[in-house]
C-alpha cells in the first residue's frame, strides 16, 4: 500500500492558520468600508531559518493580486493591517518562504561581528546570492545588483571592503527587494471577504404596505399615496423603507380575510402569493402603479435620505406565468395539480414552492438570480428575502457570492425565523443581515446571554442581526399584552443594542396590539386586506421613536452591533450595557427596565477601565432620551438607578469627561 | 464576469461541521482503542423535509465504507456513538440526503390522523415511492416490494386497506431500508482519526545509556550489560526502556567531554553525531553489540513487560556515507565542506543537516521513512524523534500518516522544545506524543494554567504531553538548587498530571544535580562520556519512584490526561487536582506543595458534584503515596491540608465511599 506525495515537498512553510476566516476561508467573513483588519497567519517552518510573508488580496474575479509585506510578530504570528480601499468581495491568501537571502545574512552580521575566520566564504556564498538575485530582475536593479557582484568576486577588492558592502544597507535593501520565492507557500484556496457600505452595518428600517396608503383608507393604495408618507418617515430618522412584494398577486386560491380559504368579491390577498395572468416576479402589481412610478417612488424616498427595499419571495402563486412556463420546477402530484407549500397540518394553497431537486435545476438558480438582476438594473439595492431557509442552501451560497461580487453595493436581509445553526449558515452562505429571536428575548438575563452570543461568539465576523419588535407576521404576547412603556422599551432596546433595527411601521407607531385569537400574530391582518391607519392617533410613539433614532444617528458608538459590553446589574429587570466608538470617543450606556408595569430600582456597575476611567474620578452622564437632557455626575463603578416604566422605560446616557 | 456553479445543485443537505474533527478534518484527532467516540454533524436542508444520515468510516487505504445510521437529536445535529473495533489510521465521512419516502410518510400518516380528502392521491404517491424503492433492490427484498405495489394498485382493493398497509411498519422499515441516495451530500474530503493502543496514552519512560552500563563502569557498555539492568527498571514499575541513538557515531569532527571542539583519546562522542565507516541511520555502533544483540535485549524487556524506544535523530557526522552517496542531500558551501548545524554563536561541527528544499527531496523523504521501516522490520515499536522541527514539516505529516497507516500500533514521542506552535503543528502531523514545557513550570499558578491549555483546550485532541522532570540535555534550576523534595515531589506531579512520563534514568534516581556551570546542563554529561554511577547511591529515590508508578499502574484514573480537574486552594504553593476515571470508578485526588523547602498549609475546595458527592456526605480518602496508607474522612467540599516536603511533598489520594 503506497500513497503518493501530496505535497509540494521542497516548500518549506507551512501556513497553519489565517485569521480571520470562517470555516477556514470557504466563507466570507465581513467588514466595513473604513475598517482596519489586522489579518494574521501562523507561518510554520523548520529550523531557525527566517520566514518572509506576503499578504496578498484582489477583487474576486481579478486575477492579479495586490500584496502587503507582513511583520513578524514572533511565536510564529506574522501579521498585517488592512484597510480596504473600497466595497465588495475579496479574495486573501498568504505567500510565505524561507528566505535564503535574509537568512544568510542575518549569519554573517553575527559572524562578522564575532570575527569568524571563516568569514571570506560568507562573503562568496553573499556574492553567489547577489548573483542570483541580478537574474530574477531586469532593467536598472538588475543592472545595479551585478555591479556589486562584480565588486565582490574582484580579487583585487579586500576581505574588509567586500564585507563592508554586504553590510550596506541600501545593499540589503535592493536584494531585498528581489527575494527567491520559487519555493513560496500559499494556501489551499484562497479566503473570502466581504467589505460592505455603511447602510449595511447601520440601518433602521420601516416596513409598510403601500395599498393602505390611500388617502380615504378604503381605496386601493398606490406608490403615489405611499411617497405621501416619505417626509414623515425620514422626520423619524428611518433610513429604509420596505415594502411587502409588490409583484402581481395570485388570483387562485387567493386567500381572504385573516387567511380565509375562501375569498369576498374585492379581497386583495396576500402580496406574498406572487404571480398571475399579470406577470410574476419582474412583474408590477398594476393597482400599485407602474414600473416608472416605483422607480419615482425610490426618486422621491432618496430626495428624503431613504433607500428603497424590496421583497423578494422565491414562490409562486397558483396562476404564476412559471407554473405554465417552467413546470419542470414544481412538484406534480399524479393527480395533476402542483404540491402547494405545507407543514401539516398548516396549508398553504396559495404558495406552490420550487422544487429544488428538480433536474433543470441549473435554469431554476440562473433565473432567480436574474430576478434580483431585474431589479437590481432598475435601482433596487437593497432586498428583504423572505423565507429563505425553504429554499436550497447552496442556491444562496452561489447566488447571493455571484451578485456581491456584480454589485457590491446591494444588501441582503435574510427573513430566517429558524434554527439557530441555519440561520448562521445563511448568514455564511452571503446575506448581510437577519432577522433575529430578539422577539422572544423578554427577560434581561436571556437578552444578554441572547446578545452575548451574536456579538462574542464566533458568528459576530458573519452573522450581521437586525432587531425588529413587530413584523406583519409576529405580534408577540409581550406587545399584545404591553403597555406604553412595552413599545417604547422594546424599541429603544432594540435600537440601542443592534445597530440594525427594523419595525412594521403603522402598527408598531399606534401601537396595535390586538392578536389574532390564540395566535402571536395581528388580528385583521394588513397581510390580507387593506387597512385604514389613523396615522396621527392620539398616544402614538412616534415622538419618542423620532428621539430614539435621532439618538442613534449622533452618536457612531450606536451605529455598531459588535461594540457592546454589558455591565452587571443586581436587579434582574434592569439590562445594562455600554456602546464604544472605535476610539472611545462617543460613550454611551443604556439602562433599560424590562418590567414595563412596575418602578425598578438598583445599582449598576462599570467596567471603568473599559470606559477609560478611573475609580473616583467624577464624570458627567447625560440622558439623552429624557427630554430636558438631565445630566448626572458619578464617580464610582457602582451607582444607583431607578426606573419608573410609566414615565421613562429607559436611560440612554452619553458619558462626558 | 461569470463563474461557473461550483457545486452540485440538487443536493440539498449542506455538512456544516463535522465534530471531532482537526481543521476541518485534514488532521487526524486521536482516541484509544476502547473509547466510544460521539461524532456529531450539523446538517442543513431548506424547507421541513426530514433528513437522513449516515456516518461512514473505513481504515485509510481502503476503498469501501462501513456506514453507521445516525441519530436525528433536534436542532441540525446528528450524532452516533463509535467505538472502533482496532487501532489504526481511519477516515470518516458523512452521507446525508433529504428523505423522500420519510417525508411522504411523515405527512401521509398525519394527514390520514385528519382524515385528509386527498389521501387517495397521497396512497397514489406512497404506491410510486415504493416502486421506486423496488428498483432499488434486487431479489426477495425488491419481489416483496413490488407485491405491495401491485396491491396498492388495484382498483379492487380499498381505500383503507391500502392505507392499512402504508401504516405496516412492517412495510414501513423495509422502504426504510432502500432509501433513494442519489442526491446525498458527502464532505468535500473525508477527515482522519488515529486510534491508538494503550501505551500511547498511558507509558512510563526510562532512559538510560547502555554504553555506561558495563560491570566495571569504565569499559563500553553493551546491550548485554544494558539487559542487566531490566529487572530493577521493570520493578520499578516503567513499561518503556529508550536508549539515545544506538548507531555507529562519527569519528570526524566528534565532540570531546563536555562538548569541547576537540576530542582526547578514547572519547566516546555523542550518540547524536550518527555515522561513520561502520554505517549511518540502519547500523548499530559496533562498540554496543550487533543487531542480534539488540533484538535479544528487546526480547529481555519483552519478559520483563517492558517495550525498547529508539531515539531516531535525522542528521549525519560529517562521515556518515550518506555524505557520499547522496551528496545531493546537503547544502555545500563555495569551499567545498558542507554546511553544519548552526546557530550562531553557537555551531554543531559535528552534524550535518539535510537539505530539504533539495531538488532530490523525494528521494531523501523515502530514504528517511525507510529508517523507521528498517527498524520496525527489526521489531522496534516506539521511537524518540529527536528535534523533529528542524526537519520540514510537511515531511512529517507525509512520513508519520504512511507508517500509522501501514504499522497501527508503532508510537512516535517528538523532542521538539520549541514554540508552542510548532509543536502543536507536529502533533498535527501525526506524532503520537510530544514533550513540553512542564520542565520549566515551576509555581502553581502557572503549571495549572499550562495543563488547562493542554487538556481543556482544542489541542486535547491531538497533542499528547509527556511530561520530563529531566533528560540528558536539560537539568533545570528548579532540580539543580533542589532538594530530595524537589526531586520526589516533580516526579510525582509530571506522574499524576500526565499518564505519559519519562525520566532520564539513573541521573534521577540518584539526584545528579551538579550543573555545567551556567547552563541548564548536566556537568561530565553523559552525551560525551561513558558515566560511572552509583545505582544504589545512599539517598537514591527509587522506591518513591517505584510506589509512584505502582499507583499509576494501579489506578486508571491515572492512566490518562485529559480526565484532570483542578480544585481551588487558598495557599498558592499548594496544586489540587483530580483525576477520574470515565465511570468515577476510581478518582484520585493529588495535593503538591510546590514549595519544595517549607510546610505549607491551606484548604483545598472540591467540586463535589464532580466527584458525585453531596455537602455533608462523609467520604474516605487514602494517601496511597504515604507508605502508611493513612485514611481520613472528609464530609465537606472545603478540607485542611498541609504538607511537610520533609516528610512528604503531596498526597496521592485515592477517594472511596
Amino acid at each position: 500500500m503506497k500513497f503518493k506525495i501530496p505535497f509540494a515537498g521542497r516548500h518549506r512553510v507551512v501556513i497553519d492558520r489565517l485569521l480571520p476566516s470562517v470555516d477556514g476561508g470557504q466563507f466570507p467573513f465581513k467588514r466595513v468600508l473604513g475598517d482596519q483588519i489586522r489579518f494574521e497567519a501562523h507561518l510554520i517552518a523548520d529550523g531557525h531559518d527566517k520566514i518572509r510573508a506576503h499578504f496578498c488580496y484582489r477583487r474576486r474575479g481579478q486575477k492579479s493580486w495586490t500584496e502587503l509585506p507582513m511583520r513578524d510578530e514572533g511565536n510564529d504570528v506574522f501579521a498585517v493591517d488592512w484597510t480596504p480601499e473600497d466595497i465588495g468581495v475579496y479574495e486573501y491568501d498568504v505567500a510565505a518562504w524561507c528566505d535564503g537571502f535574509d537568512n544568510w545574512h542575518a549569519g554573517f552580521v553575527k559572524k562578522a561581528a564575532n570575527q569568524d575566520p571563516q568569514i571570506g566564504v560568507e562573503v562568496q556564498i553573499g556574492a553567489d546570492l547577489l548573483k542570483a538575485a541580478a537574474k530574477r530582475c531586469k532593467g536598472d536593479a538588475s543592472k545595479e545588483l551585478r555591479s556589486w557582484v562584480n565588486h565582490l568576486e574582484k580579487d583585487s577588492v579586500s576581505l574588509s571592503e567586500k564585507s563592508g558592502l554586504l553590510h550596506d544597507t541600501y545593499v540589503y535593501d535592493r536584494v531585498h527587494a528581489q527575494p527567491d520565492r520559487s519555493l513560496e507557500t500559499r494556501v489551499d484556496k484562497p479566503a473570502l471577504l466581504i467589505v460592505e457600505r455603511e447602510l449595511a452595518v447601520f440601518s433602521s428600517w420601516y416596513e409598510y404596505f403601500p395599498r393602505s396608503c390611500s388617502d380615504d383608507g378604503e381605496t386601493h393604495g398606490t406608490f403615489k399615496d405611499a411617497e405621501k408618507r416619505l417626509p414623515e418617515i425620514a422626520k423619524m430618522g428611518f433610513n429604509i423603507v420596505y415594502f411587502p412584494p409588490i409583484h402581481p398577486i395570485g388570483e387562485k386560491n387567493r386567500k381572504g380575510r385573516n387567511n380565509a380559504l375562501e375569498t369576498v368579491d374585492g379581497d386583495v390577498g396576500s402580496p406574498w402569493a406572487i404571480g398571475s395572468a399579470e406577470g410574476g416576479h419582474k412583474a408590477i402589481h398594476s393597482e400599485l402603479g407602474s414600473v416608472e412610478d416605483f422607480q419615482h417612488f425610490m426618486e422621491s424616498a432618496a430626495k428624503q435620505g431613504l433607500e428603497v427595499a424590496m421583497d423578494i419571495a422565491f414562490q409562486c402563486a397558483p396562476d404564476h406565468p412559471y407554473v405554465k412556463e417552467h413546470p419542470q420546477w414544481f412538484k406534480w402530484r399524479p393527480d395533476g395539480t402542483v404540491q402547494y407549500a405545507e407543514n401539516p397540518p398548516k396549508k398553504y394553497q396559495d404558495i406552490l414552492p420550487f422544487d429544488f431537486e428538480t433536474e433543470d435545476w441549473e435554469a431554476l438558480w440562473f433565473e432567480l438570480k436574474s430576478v434580483f438582476e431585474y431589479w437590481i438594473d432598475k435601482g433596487v439595492r437593497i432586498f428583504r428575502v423572505d423565507n429563505p431557509h425553504t429554499k436550497a442552501m447552496e442556491f444562496w451560497r452561489w447566488c447571493l457570492l455571484e451578485l456581491k461580487t456584480q454589485y457590491p453595493d446591494t444588501i441582503y436581509l435574510a427573513e430566517a425565523f429558524t434554527r439557530p445553526k441555519r440561520k448562521y449558515r445563511l448568514a455564511k452562505a452571503g446575506f448581510t443581515q437577519g432577522y433575529t429571536y430578539f422577539t422572544w428575548r423578554n427577560h434581561a438575563a436571556e437578552m444578554r446571554s441572547y446578545l452575548e452570543e451574536l456579538t462574542q461568539s464566533e458568528v459576530k465576523d458573519f452573522f450581521w442581526p437586525n432587531f425588529w419588535p413587530n413584523t406583519p407576521d409576529i405580534l408577540h404576547e409581550d406587545l399584545q399584552k404591553g403597555t406604553r412603556a412595552t413599545f417604547i422599551g422594546r424599541y429603544a432596546l432594540a435600537a440601542t443594542l443592534s445597530s440594525n433595527i427594523g419595525i412594521y411601521g403603522p402598527a408598531y407607531e399606534v401601537m396595535d396590539h390586538e392578536p389574532f385569537p390564540g395566535k402571536e400574530e395581528y388580528n385583521n391582518n394588513e397581510k390580507y386586506q387593506l387597512k385604514v391607519w389613523d396615522w396621527e392617533a392620539p398616544g402614538n410613539i412616534r415622538s419618542e421613536i423620532s428621539r430614539i433614532n435621532r439618538i442613534r444617528n449622533q452618536n457612531r458608538a450606536l451605529q455598531r452591533t459588535n461594540n457592546l459590553i454589558f455591565a452587571d446589574t443586581d436587579n434582574e429587570h434592569l439590562l445594562a450595557y455600554i456602546k464604544q466608538d472605535f476610539d472611545r470617543s462617543n460613550q454611551i450606556l443604556v439602562v433599560v427596565n424590562m418590567d414595563w408595569r412596575w418602578t425598578q430600582m438598583g445599582h449598576v456597575t462599570l467596567p471603568l477601565n473599559v470606559l477609560g476611567l478611573a475609580e473616583n474620578q467624577p464624570f458627567r452622564i447625560r440622558d439623552l432620551f429624557d427630554p430636558r437632557e438631565t445630566v448626572y455626575e458619578w464617580k464610582k463603578a457602582r451607582n444607583f438607578v431607578k426606573l419608573d416604566p410609566s414615565r421613562s422605560p429607559a436611560h440612554i446616557f452619553r458619558i462626558e469627561r
